[in-house]
């Protein structure tokens, strides 16, 4: 069965413990957010998460969405669920108070991401879908377009898209042929088709507001020539209200291998008025301001996917009776012991329960950074949050997301048969997790975009904002007694991550493909090497305070296993990925295309 | 889509050109088996497998079996493709000639099994179940029992199942109830509920023959008061045609993740007539002769559908064009390269390939071994060839459905968000190959297996039958020019597993656990040292053709880069489980119960 509790003290661990010696401060705007209001929050969250959308979330992948003459039907309860995220103020969350918004930090923000991704994967996409579009409204958009949408989205009235993919262009979206012809009252008309448009249509709220990417008659062939729009399903009248059809239809849904309950809409574009958000033939620039902050999303959904199936498989784990424990009977009194005395079974877990703890430091790591590239007073503290969220903003996608997805599978191991139907709901975690891996950019660009784009910037400026402090660490850690062991193994990981750097750049700079050859196994180092910085960092608060005796549920002492299983069972593939990097591009480029 | 086209190339190089000396010989009653006319078999069988059973998978899944009125319903086509299997003498290929079958050594069969695996999954379960079924008769059943069920078994007119699973046990069989009660006349009244019966009704056979775990009545405990029944569906009358029903019925099936058009029976038995089939209270051993056959076929089921992935996986990268290659367009006439130019796409690929020659080397040195176990004149050669698949079976079903799921979902990653609709076919094979990781024994039972039975039995007489080819090759061939490097990494891989086996051999003798916290780790450690004997054999193969001008087709040279590919790019992994198996079970049995 699916169950779902947040996980309100791991959480409370991460903001307000681990990071209080990472630079980037307790930010204005956000002074006014105490841990106790926070606590707050995220307390009501979980609620939400747990009472709201996870009762709904089996059900909805079971009926899914339905699409009928041109109209898509969200799953049962998904509307009333919607009326209350809404209600609640939900949708406001992070979005600025100018707007309607309640100007909560990133690093909250995510928490309840988290949740929300936990509890029902397929309902958090609507919401969270229109938080990119406002965030490219308030980036680039006049003021006029701001004034005309963004209370509505914001309030969770109106919701938004991205409209990007074209039958023919994913990844490649200079390829796209949308059209956009300007008119003379200064709006477009836009002409086109899209597909996989996750919110394309819906019946949560009274209109949908498209970002549509399109070329204007005269644009340069490539990414050079796209431009960005405003258009809604139905056009807003002068009061506020929703006016009449404006050309925009759904002409299907995808059938999906999971994430059943998000309607994944091909969409279609007739001569539909559109407005220019920024300038023009800067659209993809604009777009990427919300696919960036998408990106670090998508990776908390991917955690999130993961949390829910690692607290299932526990539940399992300690509920089925199956053999006896190799070192004896651990409950006699039942014809069998649970199989959570399984150390196979205890692996399982263990591997579960460190990526989930992983990613949690490393996404709300990134969260701090994102709040103090906005609103930190201090211009080397932005600079520096900004280096660090360039540089692992792929790397939380990536990383989450692939972890994410390992770990649902995991939990449906853990299950045996049991995860393999649909009764228990394991399946659909792994089905709903996959899909991370690919939307927003799949897992290959976002290392391409590591090794091409964020490595060599400015000379290498980006990797030293994560390089230093980890050094830093370690040359602080190193004689800490009882650290010893742990910092030496975080040292020689972080060498052969620096060897890796060093063997890419060089042999990059000659040969892109060698760059690209190396990518994802580059990624998944450096992700590994964050998390055992991140893990090192928490080893230090949990063993403080089990040293003072300030351990009285046993929190600390169980992060200390965690990160033991993290350092002896993890970590070590580092050496692997090491070596394959070292290896070079001929292995996978000698093979002509025909032998395949 | 779903393209497959059996790869006839690769398998006439494992059978004809791989395994000259490995001291299996040519075996009889096999003599007869010529090359050609083996190479005959394995053409007819790519042709059914293409035209029959491939273009009725992706129909199958989505119609999935119907169960109705207490009947199962097969997908559109599915009986007609069994018809036109039985009648072309597919189901007798592997049985024995003296109950109608055609003999064929498994080597061959596994083959076949490789490609109706590919090709649907989902059917090859009906008949594969029906041959597991035969062999328990066989080998356990009385002469009586099996003149009334065997040739119609055999001939495929019934079918067969193996039902052991009840709803609260599935590894641990000690737990079962059915209960089997004595008649005079020599019959047994079988009664009780299982659950997860593949094939346990279905409409392609006038017949469905049973077998059953359950209880005598004064049977002891746990698993030595099992016993074995066969329990036909209706009662056969004398003259062999079929009679009235046997109270056994099919009280729903399981909505599964995949493996759709494969019915998943919950079977009752009310009072069902059924017969002992071996000694009483000797049932589990009896199954196990069948589960060992069949946990290799399971292994084959995994490469099946990773080759039938990678397939359609490089049709895709060939033709989707998406970007330019790094080192400049490659297809200038069209608006963007194909995807197979960029270095991260070919990685996925790459990894795909390997994995499936890999395996597909695994699985039919295996298969040889089973031939020589069964009919080698020579008794060491027997005894070797029983040492070497006692080992190798749990290591081939789960190391090649691990691998099998692991490359389908790189199928799914290589076509990106198309490979996460329903329309291609990629997200299928995902589904389908998943199972194979949990039935016939979860893959963490398989390690189980591996350490707790199989490395210790005999004093470490199965794994010699392992270590020492691998040993002898490496002795013979670090002086050979050219494979130095090739068979340094060898050896370093191997002696990594040596020390492991020594490890958890002295760990395990003291505490059990140890052995168990390193099982996984430890039989992925082994398959990947057991392919890298395979690929340095087949490199020795390969090169010296190519080195005599033999490679018009460039077979060869492929061969080589892909030897090159696993032994740059996978083989490094054997570094990380090294340290893993070496850190114990501390980080994993540390965590209270209750901390999880």
């Amino acid at each position: 069965m699916q169950v779902y509790e947040a996980p309100l003290r791991d959480m409370r661990f991460v903001i307000h413990e681990l990071f209080g010696d990472d630079g980037f401060g307790n930010l204005p705007p956000h002074e006014e957010f105490t841990p106790d209001l926070i606590d707050a929050v995220i307390e009501e969250a979980a609620k939400l998460a747990q009472d709201v959308l996870l009762p709904i979330n089996a059900s909805g992948d079971l009926e899914g969405c339905v699409w009928e003459n041109g109209v898509v039907r969200t799953p049962a309860g998904f509307k009333e669920a919607y009326a209350q995220f809404r209600d609640g103020g939900w949708c406001a969350l992070a979005s600025d108070p100018k707007w309607g918004g309640q100007g909560l930090p990133e690093t909250v923000n995510k928490l309840v991401e988290e949740m929300i991704s936990s509890a029902n994967l397929s309902f958090g996409l609507y919401p969270g879908l229109t938080h990119g579009g406002t965030t490219a409204l308030k980036a680039h958009a006049s003021a006029d377009l701001q004034e005309r949408f963004l209370p509505k989205m914001v309030a969770g009235t109106w919701s938004g898209t991205m409209c990007l993919t074209e039958p023919h262009c994913g990844t490649d979206l200079g390829m796209l042929r949308t059209k956009a012809v300007p008119q003379p009252d200064g709006s477009y008309r836009i002409t086109g088709n899209k597909i996989f448009i996750s919110a394309g249509d819906h019946d949560l709220t009274e209109n949908i507001i498209h970002l549509v990417l399109a070329r204007l008659p005269d644009a340069p062939p490539g990414v050079r020539g796209i431009s960005l729009f405003v258009v809604p399903k139905y056009l807003p009248k002068e009061d506020g209200s929703v006016g009449p059809s404006n050309g925009v239809s759904c002409t299907g849904i995808e059938h999906k291998m999971g994430l059943k309950a998000s309607a994944t809409c091909q969409m279609s574009f007739d001569d539909s008025t559109g407005w220019l958000v920024g300038e023009p033939n800067s659209g993809l620039a604009a777009m990427f301001t919300m696919m960036n902050t998408e990106r670090v999303s998508v990776g908390v959904q991917g955690l999130g996917v993961a949390t829910a199936a690692y607290q299932s498989a526990v539940a399992y784990a300690k509920d089925r009776i199956q053999g006896r424990a190799l070192s004896g009977p651990k409950r006699p009194d039942l014809a069998a012991d649970p199989i959570i005395v399984h150390p196979d079974v205890r692996r399982m877990l263990m591997t579960m329960r460190a990526y989930t703890e992983g990613c949690r430091m490393l996404s709300i790591w990134v969260a701090r950074a994102l709040d103090a590239e906005r609103h930190s007073p201090d211009p080397e503290v932005r600079q520096r949050a900004e280096d660090m969220t360039a540089l692992m903003t792929p790397v939380v996608k990536a990383l989450l997301t692939d972890l994410g997805h390992e770990t649902a599978q995991i939990g449906v191991q853990v299950y045996g048969g049991h995860g393999y139907i649909r009764e228990h709901g394991m399946e659909q975690y792994a089905r709903d997790a996959r899909i991370t891996m690919i939307y927003e950019g799949t897992n290959g660009v976002q290392a391409l975009d590591l090794v091409g784009r964020k490595m060599p910037a400015h000379g290498g400026r980006y990797l030293r904002s994560f390089f230093h402090p980890v050094a830093a660490f370690i040359e602080q850690h190193k004689a800490v007694p009882g650290m010893e062991k742990m910092i030496e193994a975080l040292e020689k990981a972080f060498g052969a991550l620096q060897l890796s750097t060093a063997t890419i750049a060089q042999k990059g700079l000659a040969d892109p493909e060698e760059a690209g050859a190396a990518s994802s196994d580059y990624l998944r180092l450096l992700g590994l090497v964050a998390m055992a910085y991140l893990f090192a960092k928490a080893a230090k608060v949990a063993g403080m305070k089990k040293m003072m005796g300030q351990d009285p549920d046993g929190f600390y002492a169980a992060k200390l296993v965690t990160v033991r299983f993290f350092y002896e069972r993890i970590l070590p593939q580092v050496a692997g990925l090491f070596q394959a990097i070292k290896a070079g591009k001929r292995s996978m480029m000698d093979l002509p295309e025909e032998a395949f």
